[in-house]
């Protein structure tokens, strides 16, 4: 079946009518298609259609269809017969309307050509602008605009466009001819040149066009349409469009269309203008209309900044006290017609809109509205607002507000009035800003904070041993690490602005000095970070405080009441479990124990442990360690009272608690009873080549099953005590770490359950528990099947499975990320975003496979994904019970989780 | 269906026949069943049937079927109303044939009762010997015996067996009574007790079992049988024996069968004897009758070693010059009996037996027959010999030698004559023995060999800097790493005897101390390691040098002629290749380029190119790295004339490569104008957390695409080179490590493909090579179509894959590996045998996926697995194209992948 007939077949189909024309003209309040034909007019066409049948005054114009591609390329790049005459009727009817004439000296008619498939789709020819000027209209346009410069500008814009797409002219010679007439001129900006100057350059690249084409620039307007619709139909099937088809799986037989629309000018004078105008407020989202616009200008002035915008209306100049003079005064007619659009957009789009538009003669234009950006707080205000005024459904709502935007919500910022000098940029770790004063090390940043100092902790990398200092610091800045790194994952933890991995920075702790961009910072100098962008920032910035709005609270309610999964947070110390709680966390998904084992009053203990030379020694620092444990699992118990608490048994390696300074080996060696020596001596027999594939996780309980006894202990014992006040509710889940075998999970939870037993017996009373594991390594997933006869519950451990199942330490992948971002290697960074084609299968693998051996199985996922929309989408889409993040994430995961279960 | 039901129907479509009697008889040089009925039978009850059907003069008995088993569950443990009868009429015929009445105080019949199951299976009653005993019948056999002690001892031992196993009495009981009876008599050892010691045991068991039951020991032999019998049946059911089969998949309806055959003797007096014969010698495999014999002996008194066991033969009597009688001499006409039955059992079994013999007055029983063990030296010269005399066939023969046996051919090993000291043991990580002096450096090692000193290199792991070091010891022991860390795969390839992961030895570098078990060894002393056994030995000992015989030879050629899969080498020095060559590699299957980087003429220019600061730096030092790696790949090439080389490109993180004495930093700093502080803190960011997981592979190609780029172009270059070289011809497969994506192939392709372009143009000459890749992630096993679109091989790098799947680093396990292999966690090491079910899956996976998008696609595998049977069998199931392994594992990877296409 050859591609037209195909096609044909399919429109038939989709239009349920036989209506196949070649041309759709559009403009005046009508059009002959509308926005349902998006196959056979393109996008673009589908929405010129769609504004004209609104009434809009859209510029008026006409869309050759997909189907002419499709001939075009059935018939050996000829055009159908009759294609001719339907583009000259066409053409007529913008020349009535516009009341211009295509090609005529005096009152030209210009138009633009544009390409628009049924998906946007780069690598295709564009735009050509202003197409119909030559030697004739150009002067034509002169008069019209009474501005030489003006239409000689446009004139020669129009050849180099026009030379590159559709001539096929090297641009750079375009470029060096400007360049040498800015040389001879002796300025060096554009807008420098005067009309003469412009002259001179028109005449220049016709030189060009003459020399590489063998023939004059054509001057024929008609010549110019149809060669420009040629190039449209022939960019379709360039290089780069068909590779970038062939990733993005569109078929070659859709075809694109062309849009052939009229210029409009709001540079004729002062009854013209051209502006830019929003539905309601975009940054505070107050539904009043907003915007700005110019008299007797182009948009390109806009830009270019030579003359100050006015506001549109008279409220918004008020407000800011301006002397100018607003559109409403200026000019009310047209004001009023604009005001009339907002209203109509408003209602039709159900979405705040971002219009642009022009006046050429008092004749008000529409060239484009979209649905406006706003920031995090106008966007939740909008949605909500629109729900109440009965615009659009709270499931609507829901989707109107983009999750990740929320951070802005969650966290301080920096003050946008204030300019900053950006040092250098890392990776965005953990949103919100902080200004502070340098230090190097986690103790100096305790004791200074202490001390009333606002201070920035600024790290090669951090470590379980850091803590104290990252919680003692505004804001933390590392120079390795990627957006996993423990830097990074502690961070967002407590809410804290992170940048990791600024690799520019080069820090001597010897010396107390950071060098970055031939720059030294020493110790107590200010700096700023900004973790929402990645920056490091010269000096004090200040910054806006979050204030968060009860449309917030409403935004959020709605969402909880529309998503399936449940949000849990990753927290261990009754502060964060607080502020998760506060956030609408519906439970813990990730208690790592082994951070309460940091505290100074028990890491001697801890490492008295390590150092016991057999189990004996080890049970008897353990045992110092169980009460404290046990008064964690307390208060996380109260504080999640009826929610469940997923408790992670000990998972990283020894060797994370091992002593450093002189001070704390000698510390070590007292109260084990061994020479410094000796336990330097051990300190190097646990290092490990690779921890990350090392004796950690569930392999410590197998080799020192009196660590996991101990805190199955605690957990039990701490079960019972909150269990014993009234009120309180505890629902423990005890999460085994790192298994790849049935056979580790049988072992510990015979052991877990017979120290249950133990205790309940002690205290004549039971409680009801779960015991589940980690699916972090790629053999856990595969082998699901065989974990879920042991595993009550599973866990995507999504960091770890992503380390594995890619072969990425997050630790040292920023010296390779940022190139494999930037050769689209990676079009996400998979420690972000989870990687769906390789861990994401591994994941849907380890779901199908658990829930076969046993169906009621509950599923969650508790990696840093748990706080990213697209990653929480991928969650719902496979069935998980529930997604756990970061405290300050909760409310993110939330909206994430009602966008992905009420989607289509 | 009920058990029974179920059975008959199963039994009936086996033997296609409707008979289904309870009891089978055999013995006397017939049976009522046959080897074919084993699911009625058992293993055990078909294996009687089959020998006394050959006519061996089997002790007489008969089997109680496994229906019976399905009945006595089927009807509440109770039996069919005919079986006692049938067991009567069977007792009688046995009986007869042996002239020994059951119960009778004179001649008694004493007999053995045994289960067996179709499949074989621990935790089921094993056996019940001498039943029959009481206080009456074991005075008949002290007199038939002539020896009053033997018979009360038989009797203490069966109330013992029975009181257990039959009547559930704890054991230590027994054993409590035994050793205080022992302290009365003052002695030691069972063998001091007198006769009336154990009439005195007797006297005791006897009132433990009335204490314990409650009634006296059973004294009528009828109900000791039938106890037993119910005994056997009741523990198909017991826990273990239901665990068991849970883990191995043996359907409970199967049901077990019981074994009841006569006791025989031979301590009645001198016309009795007991002994063991090899149908071939089992130390050299040369065709004689080998074997030993005890007259009026029981077997036990072989074990004891009271008495010295004679030759069976004259010539073997002769051989080591004996003064004993052979049983030639003492009992001609009973050796000649023996003499035939071997030779019937040689041609019925078609291998070496090792066969179990007792004489009771003159007459000779067959007590059991199996394939003989034996000396890989004598597995492959009975396997060709086999051939030869047209026994077997060359199929059978190949699968006649385990090929990891070979490794003991291959090697030079510890003459086993002489004593050894063990010090400790780590992993066995490379075959053969070596003796040698201490030293703990690389260097050292060089300086002391190239005096003509043999030396141990003893380090605490070693990397791609010691490969020096390695090459000129004559064995290496390591205190850290698994079996694939970086010493055992090293000194496998060069076929250095190596222990790895010695953890119980610890080593001072600065004071040049190892310290192992309390006792120290500096530098220069003397250790022996065996790297089969995994053993570090004091001092030195003698080693036999391997001889590999004709036979061998042979061999190798039948197993070429059968197997399917190639067998490539990992090879990349020139010895190596050569080594591989002769071992009978087809190709190169893993040419490692780094190892080529550290060449002391080489590794300063290495170092200086990754402290450039720019590409133009690095590409300066490249270019002095180019002839050396050219040249290495024209010798490569050339001895590899004719087969495919696969060149793996820069795979190791490249602070691999860093200097680290204060000498070699200085050196670089002259070179690289630097100062030796500069390259410190170079060396101090190129430092990696998890170099395993960091910036290695194809990321150091797309990050510095000037190194492939060089290594590339030498690669080409060579080919040139060596094809300009008459009968010479040149396949060169390139290899890009640690893809994960196809993005990351596509863009190394490209580059590959245009140097070689480059090289062609200039040369004015083409050479075919194909591109492909490594997959060593489970993300690239899981993506393998997307990758199969730019790669036209896959090579499996197990090692790595097994890394990563697992989430085990090799160099890190074995502080964990022991404990795992010791709960049963993994059954073998999974750097030694594939883990088939989570690592096997995925290369699964991976071919599947590979050649779904390229069907033609070459599959290959170049872990440390190629040269694993169980491995090489696991490559053949899924129908890889080659393995590769080390050169010295060549031959064994030829005989499993013989074995493996040829099994069925």
């Amino acid at each position: 079946m050859s591609l037209t007939s195909q096609k044909l077949k399919a429109e038939k189909l989709e239009n349920n009518s036989t209506k196949s024309d070649w041309v759709f003209g559009f403009g005046n309040g009508r059009a002959d298609g509308h926005s349902g034909m998006r196959n056979l007019l393109g996008g673009k066409g589908a929405n010129l259609a769609e504004m004209s049948n609104l009434g809009l005054p859209v510029p008026p114009g006409f869309t050759i269809t997909t189907d002419v591609c499709a001939y075009y390329y059935d018939n050996s790049n000829s055009f159908p017969d009759d294609l001719s005459e339907l583009v000259d009727q066409h053409l007529s009817l913008v020349e009535k309307s516009v009341g211009c004439i295509f090609g005529d000296s005096n009152n030209p008619l210009l138009v633009s050509v544009r390409s628009g498939s049924r998906a946007s789709m780069p690598g295709m020819m564009d735009t050509v602008l202003n197409l119909g000027l030559n030697d004739k209209t150009v002067e034509g346009l002169a008069t019209r605009s009474v501005d030489v410069r003006f239409a000689y500008d446009s004139y020669r814009r129009f050849i180099q466009m026009f030379g590159d797409v559709v001539l096929g002219i090297e641009h750079y010679l375009f470029e060096e001819a400007l360049d040498n007439i800015k040389l001879d001129a002796g300025v060096t900006l554009d807008t420098e040149l005067t009309a003469d100057d412009m002259c001179l350059v028109v005449k220049k690249y016709k030189e060009i066009v003459l020399h590489e084409l063998g023939e004059p620039f054509p001057q024929d307007p008609k010549k110019q349409l149809w060669l420009a619709i040629k190039a449209v139909f022939g960019s379709w099937m360039n290089q780069r469009a068909k590779t970038y088809r062939k990733l993005h799986d569109i078929p070659a037989d859709w075809g694109t269309a062309v849009n052939i629309q009229a210029m409009v000018f709001g540079n004729m004078g002062e009854d013209c203008a051209t502006g830019v105008a929003f539905t309601r407020d975009p940054s505070t989202g107050e539904n009043i209309f907003y915007g700005e616009y110019l008299s007797n200008a182009q948009g390109e002035d806009v830009v270019a900044g030579i003359r100050t915008p006015q506001h549109l209306t008279i409220s918004g100049k008020n407000q800011i006290n301006s002397q100018g003079i607003s559109m409403e005064e200026s000019m009310p007619e047209v004001f009023k017609k604009l005001l009339d659009i907002r209203n109509i957009l408003e209602l039709h789009y159900k979405d705040m809109q971002d219009i642009e538009f022009t006046v050429q003669k008092e004749k008000l234009y529409i060239l484009q509205t979209r649905s406006g950006k706003r920031t995090a707080a106008a966007a939740v205000r909008i949605a909500v607002e629109m729900v109440e005024e009965g615009v659009i459904s709270k499931k609507e709502a829901i989707h109107r507000v983009e999750p990740s935007q929320l951070e802005q919500l969650l966290h301080p910022r920096l003050d946008p009035g204030s300019s900053r000098n950006v040092l250098t940029r890392g990776l965005p770790a953990s949103p919100g800003a902080a200004s502070g004063k340098i230090v190097f090390s986690a103790d100096m940043a305790e004791d200074m904070s202490q001390k009333g100092e606002d201070v920035i902790l600024v790290r090669i990398e951090t470590s379980p041993e850091d803590i104290h200092g990252m919680h003692a610091a505004r804001g933390i800045l590392t120079t390795r690490g990627g957006m996993t790194s423990h830097a990074a994952v502690v961070a967002r933890g407590m809410g804290r602005p992170c940048v990791v991995g600024a690799t520019e920075v080069s820090i001597d702790y010897d010396k107390g000095v950071m060098t970055v961009g031939g720059r030294s910072f020493v110790s107590g100098d200010l700096v700023t970070i900004d973790g929402a962008e990645g920056e490091l920032i010269e000096g004090s910035i200040p910054t806006v405080e979050p204030d968060l709005s009860g449309g917030f609270y409403l935004l959020m309610e709605w969402a909880d009441s529309l998503r399936r999964m449940r949000v849990r947070a990753n927290a261990e110390t009754p502060t964060d479990a607080e502020i998760a709680r506060k956030f609408g966390a519906e439970g813990i998904g990730l208690c790592r124990t082994e951070h309460m084992f940091f505290d100074p009053e028990r890491i001697v203990a801890v490492r008295q442990m390590i150092m016991s030379d057999d189990e004996t020694g080890r049970r008897r620092a353990l045992d110092q360690i169980l009460p404290y444990q046990r008064k964690d699992f307390v208060k996380l118990f109260e504080i999640m009272s009826g929610l469940p608490v997923t408790i992670r048994l000990l998972d990283p390696p020894l060797h994370e608690f091992l002593p450093h300074s002189d001070e704390e080996i000698y510390e070590v060696a007292k109260v084990s009873g061994k020479t410094a020596e000796e336990i330097r001596e051990i300190a190097t027999k646990l290092k490990e080549s690779n921890p990350m594939l090392g004796h950690r996780g569930c392999r410590l309980g197998i080799t020192y099953p009196e660590i996991y006894e101990m805190q199955a202990k605690a957990i039990f014992e701490a079960c019972l005590i909150v269990s014993d006040k009234k009120e309180s509710s505890v629902i423990p889940e005890i999460m085994i770490p790192l298994a790849a075998t049935s056979v580790e999970l049988e072992i510990l939870k015979k052991k877990i359950d017979s120290i249950a037993d133990a205790v309940f017996k002690k205290r004549k009373q039971t409680i009801k528990y779960t015991i589940g594991t980690m699916i972090e390594l790629p053999r856990a997933a595969l082998r699901a099947d065989e974990l879920a006869e042991e595993a009550e519950f599973f866990s995507f451990g999504t960091n770890d499975l992503t380390q594995t199942t890619f072969g990425i330490s997050r630790d040292d992948a920023a010296s390779f990320l940022p190139d494999y971002q930037h050769y689209g290697i990676l079009n996400v960074d998979p420690f972000v975003t989870i990687d769906i084609d390789g861990v994401g299968e591994l994941i849907r693998i380890g779901c199908e496979r658990g829930r076969e051996k046993r169906p009621e199985i509950k599923l969650g996922i508790c990696g840093e994904h748990g706080g990213d929309p697209k990653s929480v989408s991928f969650c719902e889409s496979i069935g998980l019970d529930y997604v756990s993040c970061s405290p300050y994430r909760v409310p993110i995961a939330r909206l994430a989780a009602a966008q992905a279960s009420s989607s289509e």
